[in-house]
């Protein structure tokens, strides 16, 4: 009992890659958090994992962030690892364009199995980061290390890249009916 | 930046509730991980939760539950903390009635803030437990006792129960491609 989509058709010829490329979109809950889910099976494992914040979530991360430092695994997010340059003028703007000379560094030097770039769709979306540039360089990255990519509106290089999509779809929200945002649920 | 949805009117009245309901459905990955990645954010915020484990997915949960069980989770799984019943003689249907008197206690008892019932969706759809019975138990739930669901085609009265449904949609899956299942990502 799998996620391992059903076929009717017989499996296609085995193919053996060194490393995939994951895409978590659409505008349902868990994007993120499956991301972190995986991170939790990496690091059962072994393997040296990371996580780059692109956007500033705030309180929204500390719970996995902590968790995720007990389990060995490398949380980069601003204020947190980040240099901040004082005449970037639009402040989110520029913690993304710091995330991504991050994730730059650390999808090229081979020193992670599994690297997740958590919330990177936004900034492409926005315009803060150049989509053709971030697509080639995951695209180069090092042989042996895993992507996950997060947030709403994947670009759809990133989408023609990537080797599994799947698409977070809100059937429906406790939001939708009142309740708040809780500690411990949703951040 | 969070997975709350957006919108064009005006929110509805505040409503307090001391516990939610969450069901992760559709054919897609991020299912159980996502139910995992929240485990991360409640173990972090010092919340008692379990995972009980309707399945025998044998290999393929092996690294969550290691991960989990580091950050202090309880998780209840065939051969591990399950009596078995010999005289049982469908060996999955009596693994998930093993299951499901365990997480009819749990669900009462008030001892846990988080209780994930992974992939508790197939033994209703195999009618191997009664899903109106499974639904008025979570509804009858402990009151501070957090739910999440997770398997595919979610029968329509939990997801009637459910305060948040997410449905992970399949958009493409490498397996499709000829990559075969893998150590540290897919178990």
């Amino acid at each position: 009992m799998t996620d391992l989509p059903t076929h009717d058709r017989p499996l296609p010829p085995r193919r053996d890659v060194d490393s995939l490329v994951f895409v978590n979109t659409g505008d349902g809950k868990g994007k993120s958090t499956a991301a972190f889910g995986m991170l939790m099976r990496a690091a059962a494992r072994g393997w040296p994992s990371c996580v780059v914040q692109f956007m500033k979530s705030g309180r929204w991360r500390v719970g996995e962030a902590e968790s995720a430092r007990r389990l060995g695994v490398d949380w980069f997010t601003h204020g947190d690892g980040f240099t901040w340059e004082s005449d970037d003028l639009d402040r989110s703007a520029g913690i993304a364009r710091e995330a991504w000379r991050l994730a730059d560094r650390v999808l090229t030097s081979g020193e992670y199995r599994l690297v997740v770039l958590d919330e990177v769709t936004y900034p492409l979306t926005y315009g803060w980061l150049d989509a053709e540039t971030v697509v080639a360089r995951i695209r180069e990255r090092a042989a042996s290390t895993n992507v996950i990519c997060t947030g709403r509106n994947a670009h759809a290089s990133l989408v023609d890249l990537a080797d599994t999509v799947t698409e977070m779809r809100n059937v429906k929200h406790a939001h939708a009916t009142g309740v708040r945002a809780r500690r411990g649920i949703d951040y």
